[in-house]
């Protein structure tokens, strides 16, 4: 993509009205436009770090079984009703809205209900169990405040699955499977694992623990007490005595820690399918309890993560397999030869299936540099006439401070084989 | 895919609250649940079918130069108030909900405010022009009546794209390859070019003419008048003597046909880049106003259309660039034999990347029959006793009643040669 047919533009300062740090970054380097307190829309760039973290998500789902749907947003008051969901003192972040004909009509906030519903069309027998459904989609939710930018939105993207399962056994089996998932995506979208912790939280009504997945990090908002040889955690809100020795921790080697969560399962048992009469009817023919599981992960949340978590005084560090493009190819300078040259490494790269910005605006080189550092991609490219006189393109990767001249062939190489996977 | 994890079941009766027989057909066949009027959910299939259709889109809209963004559902009361389209009296279908804090917020019924407000932040120079930028996004109508499935629900995904030029000859430049890319995407998702007419509808304020693209169909919602030979048509509510004549057309050679509008194209003028505030300044340092155009396909709209308009009396029959897969395999009877070599197909059909549903269910196979004509994918491939005797699997395309069967290295070159493109 050339960045002239790019419409955004790039901001030195960061928008007066914004507080959070995520945000800030992602609205000067263009990825993201504010509509308003915890409700933000997506330029080509953000979008396209959406797409790539909801197709590692998707895959690492599809992976265990999960069965992919598209849920709407209206929400039927009667089924949010029956499970006592519904009223503003049980949930308090709907958003409302009416029919013409002046019904009440939800705006989905979650999808345990409907999900739960739909599936009554479909499962009756032991034959048809267990299902393990999930979306990418639209959730929103009435908070009070929302200063935290993609972290915490009043509109945001989740993707959550939903485990129907016959047996305790077959969904703890599914659970832990999920889990495991979890762990994968978490570091396919770039979080070592070395600092990402399955946590221990408050569980509920249904088990005693429900799972956080918490990543280690300045950004944090959690407090969470680690044990790093045992690869444990446990959240401050279930932090007692009794616990810690419930979970064979011991006080002395858990170390507190700030820690952003990046996903939670819970168990749900058989709440939402009883009141919903979600059953099954077993090999003898009796009518069963079909055992649920919720299992989220916040989409937009963890791109603001991950930018916020990896950003240095210069922009935005993307991971290798979020970034949107994979390279920052900028020409410096209007000499026939340079715009030539970069015109032709433009094509060699994109026929070569590396993605690349092609900044060939007439623009400072400064302006270039900023720009390329503020967007964060892998790796930065320029060609100017005195890169030309050494025999090729300069070559920096984002996080590095030096930079060599390459010849074509072996700059082709190099960005092909460091292919995302 | 196995269709024993495929959680959907297929039905034998239309279910009684549902009018419209797109939504009947796609319901009986496991693409979609009913929330409630007009609103709908996508299983697994029916969601892929949206996939297909988007991405259909989205390459032509990429050819054409289009941005693609995604803007969010929440909507400033502010943006619509500046424009005069918040008020109930101006819009009157909008779904509207309050922040906890009291204040107003739209849910998306379109996007021509939040998008002209966006550019705002990037806009400002004849060199940022022209912008021509998309999304493919829910949108929210809060309709009196939803009585016609898919075809125009209170919640349904769209296409809408916005141009931004610079003089009147660039947007109508722009308009015109859109004009010329919508019916290639018609053509794309199955709607032969000699059944789909660009047709003169009410233009507004800002042209004598708006561009509606409609389809001749059983399905019609809509009366068009056309000229069969000049390949030209007229809206029934824009048909008049002096229109005609305008138009150069003859009213001996304009029949009457019924059709259904699949997408359209507005000039908006700078009613609302004005109204906005979004001007840039030209190449003199003056001023200017923006002239923009809307251009919108309605997905989910045109899935509904393509499931009434090709279905027969056993159920959908899906175009093959649409279909979810392109082959339904059902495996008779239960001997050893036919399971391994219904497995061993199904293996070498997805590893030579033809999609497959495989019927591996202990079904009648009356009931496997029934669900592949239900299904609509392009071709049936059974594997029984028989076909096995006979040398091979037993094939069916879904619009012919002949079979043949073939042995399994002719029958992958035939289902990979007709690849999906």
């Amino acid at each position: 993509m050339r960045r002239s047919q790019l419409f955004i533009k790039t901001r030195k300062e960061a928008p007066a009205d914004e507080e959070s740090k995520n945000a800030q970054l992602l609205i000067r380097a263009g990825y993201i436009h504010k509509e308003m307190a915890g409700v933000y829309s997506y330029t080509l760039l953000g979008k396209t770090v959406i797409d790539n973290l909801s197709q590692i998500i998707r895959q690492e789902m599809n992976a265990v079984g999960g069965n992919e749907v598209l849920m709407s947003t209206l929400q039927n008051k009667d089924l949010w009703e029956t499970t006592g969901r519904w009223d503003d003192k049980a949930v308090d972040n709907w958003f409302k809205s009416k029919l013409v004909s002046g019904a009440e009509v939800g705006i989905g906030l979650s999808h345990e209900e409907p999900i739960t519903n739909m599936l009554r069309s479909y499962i009756s027998s032991y034959k048809d169990l267990p299902v393990y459904t999930y979306q990418i989609q639209d959730k929103f939710r009435n908070e009070l405040r929302a200063k935290s930018g993609l972290l915490r939105g009043r509109e945001f993207l989740m993707k959550d699955l939903y485990s129907f399962s016959r047996t305790q056994s077959e969904h703890d089996k599914f659970y832990e499977k999920v889990a495991a998932a979890y762990l994968m995506i978490f570091e396919r979208v770039g979080f070592a694992d070395d600092i990402t912790y399955r946590t221990f939280a408050s569980g509920g009504i249904f088990s005693r623990f429900s799972d956080e997945f918490q990543v280690l990090s300045h950004v944090g908002e959690d407090t969470i007490y680690v044990d790093e040889a045992k690869k444990m955690a446990i959240n401050k809100e279930v932090y007692t005595d009794e616990n810690i020795e419930h979970l064979g921790l011991n006080k002395g080697q858990l170390s507190e820690k700030r820690a952003v969560e990046v996903g939670n399962i819970f168990a749900l048992g058989s709440k939402y399918s009883d009141a919903l009469g979600l059953k099954f009817t077993d090999e003898s023919g009796q009518q069963q309890s079909i055992i649920m599981g919720c299992y989220g992960i916040g989409v937009s949340r963890l791109m603001g993560l991950l930018a916020e978590h990896f950003a240095d005084e210069h922009g935005l560090v993307w991971p290798a397999n979020i970034a949107p493009y994979k390279v920052y190819l900028a020409s410096l300078g209007e000499a026939a030869e340079v715009s030539k040259a970069a015109d032709g490494l433009y094509e060699a790269l994109s026929q070569a299936g590396v993605s690349v910005i092609y900044d060939d605006r007439d623009e400072r080189p400064g302006e270039k540099f900023a720009d390329a550092d503020l967007f964060g991609l892998p790796y930065r490219v320029v060609v100017s006439q005195k890169s030309l006189e050494q025999g090729g393109f300069e070559l920096k990767s984002r996080t590095s401070t030096s930079t060599e001249v390459v010849p074509q062939e072996k700059l082709l190489s190099i960005l092909s084989d460091s292919r995302q996977d």
